[in-house]
């Protein structure tokens, strides 16, 4: 496990981007997360950059401008990957080259650093800038992580037997669609599809009634492993890239008339949202948290235990949904929290996620992508989906403003944000992922 | 739907490569599937390739040595596309430029024609071949389209109920995983995972006992659809390049204890096979096909309906099985069939998947593969698995060799083979489709 601190995690540190330094900014001298962006407007080529405070510090120019010339290999080859217009590249170097660009970044970009001047002109204001997917996602797998939300959704479903037989054993995951994820900012047309009413002979077509959002984080794969050659748990996260959130968007209809035997497939392949800024686990480590089962629950199996998992093979995540609707924007309003949870609830942690997709052969590849599921805590009010807050649509929540929702109305706007904070460490934030229902509907 | 015959599908043409003349020849001139290929041992690049009898037609090499110079511009747009590593480009084009290279293809290939002589440089022996995976496959969705798969197989895993309310409604499928599809020739470890004993109060680790194929058909998708704008079934053919082998291997006792309620995952996405030809939608059109249902089935709902989709919806492909076991490749034996069934008993068109999985507003890209799910025929004999084969394991087949299989062994070949044929017309093939179960475990 990434528990080790080193300077990059002191919280004494501060930047010389002023804005870093303000305590409720995401992105501290602490974080670094990474993007893939350009100058808006400008048709630039994409390339990575790195947060700090209000600013985008763009590893591409830098890297492409001699800025890394003077260092140690593993940051020469991370920087130069940065000049790509997807990460893959950095996220195949591996642990030891993104320490190295990590270490030189937080020496570069700290207050007093001898390169300040120089540096400035690498500086781009995010409210400049324009994102793009991070990577070039070639599998996107969702798992089912939260045992609230499993629950939870398993009543709704299955009322007989909500938590199926293999849920404390097995890790679940199915393969979503890569075609159809977006960067923050995304929106689409409600989906149309098959439905039926419970009892009915026939369905019926038409516009997707229950459309709900879904509070992930999402994981970015680094090396990955050759077709056969599974990764052991106790080496899985030197394959992890970094976290962003995820918004696992589903059409709750849809869903419960299409998904036997198979699994879900257009419930929730109409769309899913990342945020743009990718946090790496390096950043995560002060926020490392125990894993922790009710006693009666089974072990891990051998393959996905191991020796560090039970002290520190959580993360202290805290995620919040806030919902924007269009009444909301023509007033002026801000958007309503609809619910704030954490990812330390997880029943499964990422190194046994990538242990159990490797186990049996699979190859994970460079910049794939693992969601987490929906990351409902143990309260209701902790529900990760409006399906789970509404009780199956049967209770209607009541917004600031006295609008009602059951689920997602066209022009509505999902938000989430996450941030780590605790007692002595430097609070760091994941930015927002944030996705649109048009109001105009979908053309066939 | 692409019905309508042309000069390509003369049964009188010949061509001047002498093996296409040949009667049981896969590749005569009235067929001329695509593949991605190099000389074997050359390190060359690879580029498409063409087949026409026992050789490659070096597509790349022609289309850049200015072969196609004086054609038209749809011919010459689909010429130089053909110069890349995957058929992604070509497949882009769409069916216009598709159909002007198979014409000119047709032209220059056939007997007597006035460029024979200055073409033969461009032949390569497919014996001196070596293929790779025909397109960069950027989404990989598996259908279930046989009903009689799907009860069969249901009638294992659910007694009770064994095809479930949906199925003659909705196309059902699932997302699979497409780094782990390889082209034939793919070997690969036994997987290992979770499996449960019926009734056991806990689950084991270790290889999966229950290996077994899926005899399909692959659909490469063409140009696509922007997210948000489905396609209508009327137009869905024209989004199809072609069709392949496809061979989804299943690991029975790991879907068993996995599957619900998100459907497969370790079960299925250690590796996927698929042949190197992809035989166009043109090349299929003599074999198009009545797509009937029983009287008392339900009719599609209307955007699964098309004006010609009972006339000529579905496609006459056999489809067999072969297994070559260890011992009869020492000894020199050739493979045993274990069935033969026919794509014409599908459940669903293609036309019908490329519309339902749009419906939603989800996009398909050029080069997405869709898997038709196990083509089983209505006789127990034409099975499209081992697990229906032997009644879920309970029934073994005594082999020619006298070996017994109830599922497959280390060191066991699976070999698909599909073709077209009928009364005065040409029989075309798709060549074969094999992977192999190595005989070295996997290592962890």
């Amino acid at each position: 496990m990434s528990i080790a601190l080193n300077e990059t995690h002191d919280p004494a540190l501060t930047s010389w981007v002023a804005a870093a330094n303000a305590p409720e900014c995401d992105f501290p001298i602490q974080n670094l997360p990474f993007a893939v962006f350009r100058r808006a407007g400008t048709g630039e080529d994409f390339r990575a950059g790195v947060a700090i405070g209000d600013q985008v510090f763009d590893l591409g120019a830098a890297a492409g401008a001699g800025v890394f010339a003077n260092h140690d290999a593993a940051t020469q080859a991370a920087a130069a990957a940065c000049r790509h217009a997807a990460l893959n590249a950095l996220m195949a170097l591996g642990p030891v080259a993104w320490s190295a660009l990590r270490l030189a970044l937080s020496r570069m970009l700290r207050h007093g650093a001898p390169e300040h001047a120089a540096l400035e002109r690498f500086l781009v204001p995010q409210s400049a800038a324009e994102f793009t997917l991070p990577a070039h996602i070639g599998d996107y797998t969702d798992f089912y992580t939260s045992i609230h939300h499993a629950t939870a959704v398993g009543r709704l479903f299955r009322p007989d037997e909500p938590l199926l037989p293999n849920y404390k054993w097995v890790p679940i995951g199915y393969h979503g669609r890569a075609s159809s994820i977006g960067v923050s900012g995304q929106s689409f047309p409600r989906p149309q599809g098959q439905t039926r009413v419970p009892g009915a002979a026939a369905p019926s077509f038409g516009p997707a009634r229950r459309l709900d959002y879904e509070l992930e984080l999402g994981l970015f794969i680094g090396p990955g492993n050759d077709q056969g050659l599974p990764i052991p748990v106790a080496e899985a996260e030197r394959h992890v890239f970094g976290l962003c959130l995820l918004n696992d968007w589903s059409a709750r209809d849809l869903q419960a008339w299409e998904y036997q035997p198979l699994g879900p497939f257009l419930a929730k392949n109409f769309a899913t949202t990342i945020s743009p800024w990718i946090v790496t686990l390096e950043a995560l480590a002060p926020y490392r948290a125990a894993w922790t089962r009710p006693a009666d629950d089974p072990a891990p199996l051998p393959y996905l235990d191991a020796p560090d998992l039970r002290s520190a093979g959580a993360l202290d995540i805290s995620l919040e949904v806030l919902l924007e609707t269009a009444a909301m924007r023509a007033a002026g309003q801000p958007p309503a929290r609809l619910s704030v949870s954490n990812f330390r609830h997880s029943y499964w942690t990422i190194a046994q996620l990538v242990a159990h997709h490797t186990v049996n052969g699979c190859n994970l590849r460079a910049g794939d992508l693992l969601g987490s599921g929906t990351q409902s805590g143990p309260q209701p009010e902790e529900a990760g989906s409006l399906l789970e807050l509404t009780v199956g649509g049967k209770q209607g929540l009541t917004l600031p403003n006295g609008e009602q929702r059951t689920f997602l109305e066209d022009g509505d706007a999902v938000i989430l944000r996450g941030w780590c904070a605790g007692e002595g460490k430097p609070r760091i934030g994941f930015g927002i992922c944030r996705g649109e229902i048009r109001q105009t509907s979908l053309h066939g």
